[in-house]
């Protein structure tokens, strides 16, 4: 089978739930072998994630949150991120997420990936920023219901962490590759 | 404010929506504060994502599987992974899904993390396994709507090519972050 011939086409589309966060739609489509199927799919918003990196002289250390997480029922340590406001671009979301959950502003911010956060069920994407030369504005911008503590984790501390308690956010995980890839792929200190 | 001062506990939720793959209801909470809050939160069993390497005389490889993705409608080149049947173990699931999407059994399958998929919307867990000493019994067992390519590819043009097409699915992203932590966390080689 060549690549072309994966690709299905949409022949029809209909809303069947909507809430506050998403929307859920029935998408009929038809097989590469020309069969019928009917898939659901979930749509919202696209979010941004920040890596925020300070480089002081004890080494480097990320800017997390940790909070309560109402799907999973658990605390969190991960990084700043949230949903795009309608009419913001990517970066824009980026730096109003890191001000308002952390406090800090980034005095350089560059995107270092992007992904479907679950391309089997999700139509959305998420995108990953580095944010650097941070400073400290001393005061988050929380909605109501937002409680969020801020920390400066150590980097090792949170690679040797990833896939336990509090490290549980499946995104920081992809956050932490992207970060990884834009400081060591391409390096010598990579051994494969 | 204390870390146990971040929980919420549930005071009431009732389903909303329900499909074949997944079902919605809606949390009524209590705040750390006392406030009342309603979330939406996704319920669907449990995922497996397997991370299967070749050893080679050319270098390490990972077997990869590239299909269509019906939510972010496009094509996608990641690990293999699905749901877990009723009564499986997280174990056995990524076993037969490994058999099932590339054809490939594992002498050896061991687990390296485990996160929730998302967190702030999503109860379920997403289990990440490594799997090595493996051989091709050259049949997949693909469901009818599957169409499933299986590839080897290298991990350094993995480890470049996440966030960018065909790396699109988040999940990957982790589960390579989790590789990472697996081979190199503890080494030398790891700079920070």
């Amino acid at each position: 089978m060549n690549k072309s011939g994966l690709e299905w086409t949409e022949e029809s589309s209909k809303a069947v739930f909507r809430c506050p966060v998403f929307s859920i739609r029935e998408s009929r489509c038809r097989s590469p072998d020309n069969e019928i199927g009917a898939f659901t799919v979930l749509d919202c918003p696209d979010w941004a994630i920040i890596v925020p990196v300070i480089d002081n002289p004890k080494g480097k250390k990320f800017v997390m949150v940790r909070q309560w997480r109402h799907g999973s029922r658990e605390i969190s340590l991960e990084f700043p991120g949230g949903v795009f406001e309608p009419g913001e671009d990517a970066a824009q979301a980026a730096a109003r997420e890191l001000r308002e959950e952390t406090a800090y502003r980034a005095g350089k911010i560059q995107t270092i990936g992007e992904f479907s956060p679950n391309p089997a069920i999700m139509s959305n994407r998420v995108h990953f920023f580095l944010a650097e030369e941070l400073y400290n504005t001393g005061k988050q911008d929380l909605d109501k219901d937002e409680y969020v503590e801020v920390e400066l984790v150590n980097i090792r501390e949170v690679f040797r962490g990833l896939g336990r308690p509090p490290f549980i956010h499946a995104l920081m995980g992809t956050a932490f590759a992207l970060y990884l890839q834009k400081t060591i792929a391409d390096s010598n200190d990579f051994p494969f």
